[in-house]
């Protein structure tokens, strides 16, 4: 009960860092539609690694290769299913972590869940190389809600404590959010990104790592979507958001800062702009009782600074059952928030998708 | 697929708020498991309302009739049930509410998701008084974690900005906190608690309400279990904390200010502590890649202020297409976070059985 | 897991035969839909006890008490919860049952499964009498579809041996087959019911039981709706009926009678009837690879006798560690067959129904 | 929600017959189990097809490759991945049944479920080809379930009619049993399977098929697995059993017979054999009110003639709206039922295994 999600929707994660390969199975996909590769290749490659200087030196390709599910360019509805294999493997980098677990990383917990018997290597199935299948399906995901109207788009809203330009929740900047696909780093405002560009590599030079939060925001999304109580989109949502690594918070609208508010100050109001009702905030962001509201859904994701780090780190040896010292020799990502901001678009497209399959039993797109 | 959660321990949540009544059914529970009827009833008053100068009047004794489940005092494995009755409701209250949604409750979504047809009273299904019957699961589900040496408490960490004493994540004060289920108020700082038992009756005075934060426990939770990427102990924990009304905000361990951290400092550090592996700090809150650590489960739920407040507000009339204004009548909580603790002790006690029965297989503790 | 099913309708089971009560949580109904209650309790006299000579003599009024989910007539959209208290219980004729188990009952397992502590009296939540609240949900599911043009009927195929008529399973007798719910013995044909009724008398007066099949007819049912594999349309209905009690076998169209033939002669071959697919024959039950066709759907059920017989039997005592004679004094039908149609009916309507929302996203049937 | 399967032990298959590949993802399978692969292959290899006069002509090697899930030859605990590429794809064969279906077939029906979009070469997902990943996870989940003792095997009952020996339900014949797996023909009377033999050939040169029933025998399945109501042992391995193609009908232990019998003769009584209770007879099949009573689990599967044959048939072009004929070019069996005798005991084993995991949290054969 692990690697598999969904409900409408369905997909099913596999593959370990350093094994024969990674993928995904997708079940559950309208039948007829037109996937585009390219945009696709396109979208994974935002999350590749190797591509700059604050990315772990690992280059892999990552090009999925698709076995099933997709017949003359189109989704046939039944499962897709995409394959990575892992060629840039450097396993002798990870010996010495089966028996001294890396602070902060699943060494330790997916040792004791497995008995043992887990790959560890490159941290096995708890790699957050998993995400690059995630990256395929939530793509692909993507692509069928744009076709539907709905868009959406991530930012970093914080790194290692500078801020992005704030975003006006009740307005927020499509046009600009909709073009950070295209840089090199994904914030609003280019200066604060060079700031946050510049404390990367600094914590790199100090074999040192930082963390940060992204925010993403969804437009297009019909209003009356979702469930009460344990259907909720916030507990979809987030359930999904906590199984990217490294995700340790997750906040809607306002976030905390909305617990230190008071009612008549936070509650969202509603009005008629036309014969069209919008609110005047959206401070809940987008979602009301578990379910959309019609506002763009709006949400931050904290990730905790890169737990790999270069340093020299205690730890225990558990063969040995003392106390030692680690070097993680492997390589890594000074800060992975870039990075994880077309993964947490990724997870967000496939709650959306199977909430929207889920109301309106959107079984295929083609004609017959 | 709203209503309904878990996989080894599942809960089905039924009722409305001024229906006829409200109830769960519990099925996966463990057999032979003697319920201390006394205990469960005592934890369900921690949440009844009409108890305090800053919780809502309406005054519900709120006991639960179990129509299943139960024989001779012990669970028998197969679905227990229980469902309340209501009594106390003032539906005229509510009437105008049908056609005039108040900001942010779900009055608005919840007409759209059921194309008007849910019942409005009350906020009907959505009302925060499905937490009475799902307080009563929990409640149960934590006399069987005790019974395991499995223990939790939750407190107010802020209120209206105001901070409850600081708790070491490594080393929490988990005899106090274990007391915290006798007090009317439930902070380890009951000095720093008057002050927000002044602030949330200030608010009141104006009509007005306050949100807070409420931060939760848990300890003897064995190490290994959880799994990773979707049925993470963090996922799952989030999943079922969004479905408690008003929480807008989730975080593990040391939450959001992680982001800011380096990982040199924000990593947890093992070492042995005699032949038991512990760590130095715990700013993940004891789950690492999905699983269990073994070291205290630790997180925050950020709730908003009580969205229903006294004075006037703007809205909309949807029969008549067009702006208005809004007086709510009903009663109501002027901060409803107090409250919220025993619901967040129970729905991480829900998540927490339903984890180490995966785990377990624990059908049954009975003997024959 | 186990009393709860569904995808995306969902119902939770709950209650023991001697319990304090009974009832089912149905999750996922369209709203709005506006529920005919005298016809939903007349299908359910229809399963009731205690009406004919060939049914046990326990006479329970089994009116269910709406709880929830059910607002100015029409469903919410909610969950709807339907409670049948427990009034005419002789729990005293159970009290030998604990340690010697009735021969081909869940006594035993059921004692191995929970330990010894599930409610052993009149065997519990596994007593028949759970088909009631099975069958209010199923009578409700079958009032949705035939809102949406879906009918479906049962009869007695065979009952201890003796044959109702055959039906041409490519045309079936649609209008005979929807009046046998209107009669006192669900045969096509009475005279071969009377034989029928004779053997079940004549199997009472030796203290003795028989079995029959059932068979349903399901018309009006789109083609296109079910799934490949796993979520097979034939998959989900068995595994539905093998819920039911005392079902042992379940056939699709022709049956086991197919293994004998050759594909030529069992091929089921389309054909244009106007711009209409239609098939020439129907052995193969209205299903192709998991999915509906568009004929009748058809299938039957193998019912064995009631366990339940007044003859003295031989057992084992758990408690003693020996064995011994056993003579079962509860009230028990010598023939479940006749009562078992509408619960075949009830368990078909949710499994037809829960696929028609998977593939439509039937959310609501009201207007706003 | 099609082709993912399972609660504590879950796979997801996927692929198309004449696609890339094929292939399946097994989550929840207990660590550090030690896989047999070359028994595994040799289980695989009863499935496969080219092999025999009497199956199909396509010849594959059918080597599943192993992409995740298996270090150092055991089992890691997370997603173990097998794929087989497909080679010998004809595919020019289907060309003229994208319009014109099969009789029989899920061509047609597939069609309506996807809207065309579906990949119609072969038969698609919907190709008895997938049953070969089935049987990768069914091979490997029976070879964990015979490390806890608990073995299984099946045979032909009877083909075209002409039956193998009788199996006496309470005593079967499991040495007998264990060794069909080495047969050519899987069945134990020898003489009755030459005259099986003879027929198929025969129906070959016909240009025609049979059909069959397979009937499984499981032993040394531990008393009080299971679940009442909807988590019943033969509801979950019916409707797997359903999810093999051209299976239409499933009974338990006696069968259809049983609905002819009389409770007094039909019931399994129990006595003790020394202090282990045990049944005289086993007409219920080992399963009484969904869980196993310790008797043998035997259950018959009714598989319908192939409904590929090489006939001239009459069929519709969808294309053009009107009546024609069709000639299948493709190869395919005149009886699929010998190879569906490893189909049939790997999904045995799947539910079987999966019912273990819920009832014991297997989660872990190794050390540490």
């Amino acid at each position: 009960m692990s690697s598999m999600w969904g409900k409408a929707l369905r997909i099913s994660l596999f593959g370990e860092s350093h094994g024969e390969g990674i993928g995904v199975v997708i079940d559950g996909l309208p039948s007829g539609f037109e996937v585009d590769l390219a945009q696709l290749r396109a979208f994974m490659k935002r999350r590749a690694p190797g591509q700059t200087p604050w990315s772990t030196a690992r280059a892999e390709s990552d090009l999925p290769k698709i076995l099933s599910g997709l017949y003359k360019g189109k989704t046939t509805g039944t499962p897709l299913t995409a394959v990575i294999l892992n060629h840039d493997t450097l396993s002798r980098d990870y010996q010495n972590l089966q028996d001294v677990p890396r602070p902060s990383h699943a060494d330790y917990t997916g040792r004791l869940r497995y008995k043992g018997a887990n790959d560890p290597r490159g941290g096995g199935h708890f790699s957050g190389r998993l995400t690059a299948p995630l990256c395929f399906a939530g793509g692909l995901a993507r692509q069928i809600l744009e076709a539907q109207g709905v868009y959406l788009a991530a930012h970093i809203k914080s790194l290692a404590g500078i801020e992005d330009r704030a975003i006006d929740l009740a307005r927020p900047p499509v046009e600009a959010l909709a073009q950070i696909k295209d840089k090199t780093f994904p914030v609003l405002d280019d200066d604060q990104g060079q700031k946050m560009i510049d404390l990367v590599l600094e914590a790199k030079k100090d074999l040192d790592s930082v963390g940060g939060i992204v925010e993403l925001v969804a437009w297009g999304f019909p209003a009356g979507i979702g469930n009460p109580i344990f259907g909720s989109l916030e507990g979809e949502l987030s359930s999904m958001l906590f199984s990217v690594p490294a995700v340790k918070a997750v906040s809607l609208g306002r976030g905390f800062d909305m617990t230190a508010a008071r009612g008549s100050e936070n509650n969202d109001v509603p009005y008629y702009d036309g014969n069209q009702v919008r609110f005047k905030t959206n401070n809940g962001g987008g979602i009301d009782g578990g379910i959309s509201n019609g506002m763009p859904i709006i949400f931050q994701v904290g990730i905790k600074p890169t737990a790999s780090i270069s340093q020299a780190q205690a730890s225990v040896d558990l063969a040995k059952g003392e106390d030692t010292d680690l070097v993680i020799k492997g390589r890594h990502d000074p800060c992975i928030v870039p990075r994880a901001v077309p993964v947490v678009e990724a997870a967000t497209s496939l709650v959306l998708l199977d909430q929207l399959i889920q109301a309106r039993g959107l079984q295929g797109m083609g004609e017959k």
